[in-house]
């Protein structure tokens, strides 16, 4: 490393800069785009990481997910993370792959509901374990088939490649995967960005999962299933026409075994028939007997044109498995124990590049719902804040709250037409659920969706149409409060002004305090009691136009009717 | 793509659907983690990235840069982007891996404040190019000697490699670079998030640059240079011993030319002289003598624990090039025009991985600080809304506001205590650049700054020193607003509750309105300002403490003084 030239540099001299770097160099010293920097953070996410991909493990392998997460303080700032998970194991070809090696795995190439997506997260945490303590992971991990394995895994950044040490065969038996790592610079704490309430969230959004956290202190906390069947699983399922992009269409054709461009569209597309075909070669200017792969980028920009056009049917819901309604409800009843609570499971929809997505929102008002915030109000309540919990594909959000598509829609609410006077201090919770073959993070560290137009708005509808159903109640709940507040306040005060009136106009303070109180009884009260109820009602009404369209309440997977004229059947 | 199966899959099944993925393909399906989603954004970034490469260039070759931007728009939501520098252009040799291969380039390697850091940027743009248009981006660069070339050039993704085609020589006279690049799918506006914005805004940081933006409407905006001095050309720094890790001292060692411990470490960090060198012999358990290469993990811990206890002088802040006070306050008050204005500029501190760092901070109150939000208030001024500009490395960020280091110090703060009440509402425009040799971006989109303590700390120390200036005027502005608004207020109803009095009582009406407004005037005014006042300068006492040390005003780049215990003299 040169101490640096302050003479001008020619383009030669610069060149001699260039160097190539790999992917796992350039995570490497961007550890915070992996979400694995922040002495809190660090540690939630490698909890997160190694989680979910146990939750996506069990779920293609239909097993009923059992984890046990232990952390363990080994120094200051010097923890040991295990997880064990019943899953169906790896195999010794793969395990390298999975832990070792940044951008390698299942999820990245496939249109598939899952926690995971990039084939990073856990490589990153092998790296972060390498980094901070020299030490390599420990693996454990039997597929049913033979003896389990044991072995021991870093990786090189250099090569983005695994170096897997001490593989050796163990006599027990064990099927899943048990990953042992030890990191330093770590916190464990009991915060809202905590491996405890993460794991809470993650078995909210989870009720068929058993999940154990045994704490640093010893203490054992159990999140139960509370369901017993295995969700069923997400689908991998084909790009919708709507959303596709031409670079896509024309990369799928190159690598198809089609052999005519109608046959090709017909099998690589969902919701592609026989009419749409006839319809697209109307309006091209080609055969689509063609060969796929002779398509010139013009071609493929001619049928792209036609897939927009075309009103296909939405795209297929059955390779997307929301939680449900029901299961929202009755988490969120037990865990927020709300006054009130309305769900809404929105129909899905698709984002630019033909990724189907759907929505469901929750909003919980009053009882327990919000957070806390220790500050005791002057009737002796203790005062609540606005929650908002976010998750992808049934993995809690907790960070980058801000950057988030779902905060963000929720703060493009104004909530002041709901009913909602002081939004950001009100008992709310809000749940939100974001499914997808394809969540559009921010980042790869996977703490924050990005505000696609398309998502925005299925959010906003999903927000609005269940705030319209919370507005009755908070409107009604708000005039009464409102109207005790009030009187109580002038009340209070009667006595003193009429005192105060009392020196001023030299009059006796019993009849002017009668006069008073008659005065705000009458004419206060009663006359902006109405006008407010009247004003609420006037915004609800005025709201419900908002939407531009009226939702079917309480319609989760339904295919029918997302488009106005539905001319092709999709065929399964 | 197969149709997906609901079958349980086992390890075996599972292992069939690794794949390895380049990070070319990575960044192709997560657009959004580039910033290149979104029309708007996706535009402004393509002009961002363009940019940052050229005046990096310029400055690297010590030349004033002028910079012509140009967005022409070929038909509906397509446009084209050129950008055209007088920088030392690229050699054929360079020239694909500057615009044709992600990860490649001079910036992610060299400690060394730049505005692009990664070799990501420009390569995402052509990659971004031949998706949406199937078009290569066309390139013509000369660097001085021989003929210009001109060339066309993609990215295979499969391969993360450059393909060029059509490259020539021309016959004409040209030094610099100049990109023209075809996309689909964006919209050219005038927004706060627009490219018009983000150059006027890299105007503001950067009074050396001449920047030439010809619309779509043919309007040509030139924002000036209005200094003609180059700023002093930033340094290739060493890493600074605080802030090292185990894993980076690790792996220098295995690299380096030095052929004792103790050499190795006096040549390859910042600040690293006799002194500390014994000072870290006497509390190591082996020889410094000792072949660097030898250095076991444990050994480098050792280190690693000295460094962090010896008190190095504060990292070289030469190689770090702020704004400077006066070129900002000269900036701020040409465009914002406030009443008042207080500037900052801290002195270079570290965090974690070694990586010097520095804030400025201006805060800009009352004139047109804020941005206008069209809203006419009761006095008939457009109503103003606080304004926070951020920039990295003298580069605006625009996008991803909430997730941003600066926006969070920002919000951290209780500006009450600085007097103003409603922050959300006030005039004020808040600037800050935070400059490092290593930016800790959110996301390889490099919209959002990762809140680093260190980082935070520093952001947090000089808004409050910024803001405790800004309190004192503040205050008095308030205070004097606020008489008048009261008086102005109570004596706007004095006759309409004399009315009432007069109702009540039945005394004379002439004689309660001079009653109320001895009232008003001598108990309410007089009262209550004196104790507003004595709040408002206890606050500020407290928040002077709040800091935890006394900050000197005005030293920008000053070595002495950081630390409280200088036991070492670095040696240049």
């Amino acid at each position: 490393m040169s101490n640096g030239s302050i003479e001008a540099a020619s383009a030669d001299e610069i060149a001699k800069e260039f160097k190539e770097h790999s992917v796992a160099e350039f995570f490497k010293k961007n550890m915070q785009m992996l979400g694995l920097t922040g002495k809190i953070k660090a540690l939630t996410t490698i909890v997160h990481e190694y989680v979910t991909n146990s939750l996506d493990a069990c779920e293609e392998a239909k097993i009923l997910p059992d984890i046990e997460v232990q952390i363990k303080e080994l120094g200051s700032e010097y923890y040991e993370v295990t997880v064990k998970d019943n899953g169906p194991g790896l195999t010794k070809e793969t395990v390298g792959k999975a832990l070792g090696q940044l951008l390698a795995g299942t999820k990245f190439h496939r249109m598939m509901q899952m926690r995971g997506q990039q084939g990073i997260g856990a490589a990153g945490c092998t790296m972060l374990s390498q980094i901070t303590t020299g030490k390599a992971s420990q693996v454990i991990t039997g597929t049913g088939k033979g003896n389990p394995i044991s072995l021991e895994i870093t990786i090189d950044p250099k090569k983005n490649q695994p170096k897997i040490a001490n593989l050796a065969e163990i006599k027990k038996n064990f099927k899943g995967t048990m990953i042992k790592a030890k990191f330093k610079g770590m916190k464990y704490v009991n915060s809202e960005q905590a491996p405890l309430e993460y794991l809470r969230r993650t078995a909210i959004a989870n009720p068929h999962a058993q999940i154990t956290l045994i704490e640093p202190n010893k203490k054992k906390i159990v999140f139960k299933r509370t369901l017993k069947d295995i969700p069923k699983q997400p689908l991998e399922i084909k790009p919708h026409p709507k959303g596709i992009n031409v670079d896509e269409l024309n990369t799928l054709a190159k690598y198809t075994t089609g052999r005519q461009v109608s046959s090709f569209l017909k099998s690589e597309f969902d919701r592609m028939g026989d009419k749409a075909i006839s319809e697209i070669q109307k309006n091209v200017s080609f055969d689509l007997k063609k060969d796929p792969r002779q398509l010139t980028w013009e071609e493929c920009e001619e049928i792209v044109k036609q897939f927009k056009k075309i009103n296909f049917i939405a795209p297929r819901t059955d390779g997307l498995r929301p939680i449900g309604e029901e299961r929202i409800r009755k988490s969120l009843n037990s865990i927020v124990q709300p006054e009130f609570l309305s769900v809404v499971t929105r129909r899905a929809s698709v984002y630019s590049g033909g990724f189907p997505f759907q929505v469901e929102v929750g909003i919980a008002y009053g009882g327990n719902a919000g957070k806390g915030n220790n500050v005791v109000n002057d009737d002796g309540l203790v005062e609540r804040k606005m929650e908002i919990m976010r998750f992808a594909n049934r993995a809690p959000l907790l960070f980058d709250t801000g950057g988030c598509a779902i905060t963000k829609a929720v703060q493009s609410i104004d909530w002041k037409r709901y009913g909602v006077r002081d939004f950001e201090n009100a008992p709310i919770t809000i749940f939100a659920n974001l499914i997808s073959v394809h969540i559009p993070y921010t980042s790869a560290g996977k703490q924050a969706i990005s505000d696609e137009i398309e998502i925005m708005e299925e959010l906003r509808l999903a927000l609005m149409d269940s705030g319209r159903r919370a507005a009755q109640y908070i409107a009604g709940k708000k005039r009464e409060q409102d109207k005790k507040m009030k009187k109580e306040l002038f009340f209070k005060f009667i006595p003193e002004i009429a005192k105060a009136l009392e020196e001023i106009t030299k009059k006796g303070k019993g009849k002017i305090e009668k006069n008073l109180e008659h005065l705000v009884l009458e004419k206060l009260k009663l006359e902006e009691d109405e006008e407010e109820a009247q004003k609420i009602s006037d915004e609800i009404k005025e709201t419900s136009k908002d939407t531009g369209k009226k939702t079917k309440e309480n319609s989760p997977n339904e295919d029918e009717g997302l488009m106005e004229e539905v001319v092709e059947e999709g065929e399964e």
